[in-house]
């Protein structure tokens, strides 16, 4: 079985984590995940290819966005928010709030 | 004279701004602006080519983070710090915190 690659909290860097949030969709998956918990990657309605999304979630897991486990056939996605909290405090929840309001596009 | 392209309020998005801190060289440029208030670019102690520099504060400015306005020869740069806040609320001082906590790396 192939392992999912994810950073340490040490690894995880400021830079990767904004890059990682600087694209509307992949800022849609988080704001759908904080509001859900854990989903499967096939629970996210974005008018995207199945392939982009696999490569949306892959810059969401290594840079530290998210966690990912195999469950079957599925990946099951989580945020991981506490360490987040730790790394950089206020930080996801300063771009939950905004892209609450409505700011995401573009 | 050419003109620089500012966005309105309007027309900065989340997902342009957190792209534009999304590296370690623009971050590091964002850190110093907030620090010292206005700077021309050759005042940033980057180690990266000029016209590598003049990319970063091209894409820092046309999402929104910084303005910039021509001085002579030399462009005069600063945050968009109160916009940011009114769009944005939290996010560039959480940016700036842990930045500012030598997460700037990587």
């Amino acid at each position: 079985m192939k392992l999912l690659y994810h950073p340490d909290c040490s690894q995880i860097s400021l830079a990767g984590v904004l890059y990682a949030l600087g694209d509307p969709v992949r800022l849609q998956v988080v704001q759908q995940l904080a509001a859900d918990g854990e989903l499967t990657c096939n629970a996210f309605d974005c008018d995207v290819a199945k392939s982009t999304m696999s490569h949306h979630f892959k810059i969401l897991r290594e840079s530290g966005v998210i966690r990912s486990r195999k469950e079957g056939t599925q990946h099951v996605n989580s945020l991981r928010q506490d360490e987040l909290q730790e790394l950089f405090p206020g930080l996801l929840d300063a771009v939950l709030q905004s892209s609450a309001c409505g700011a995401v596009t573009g």
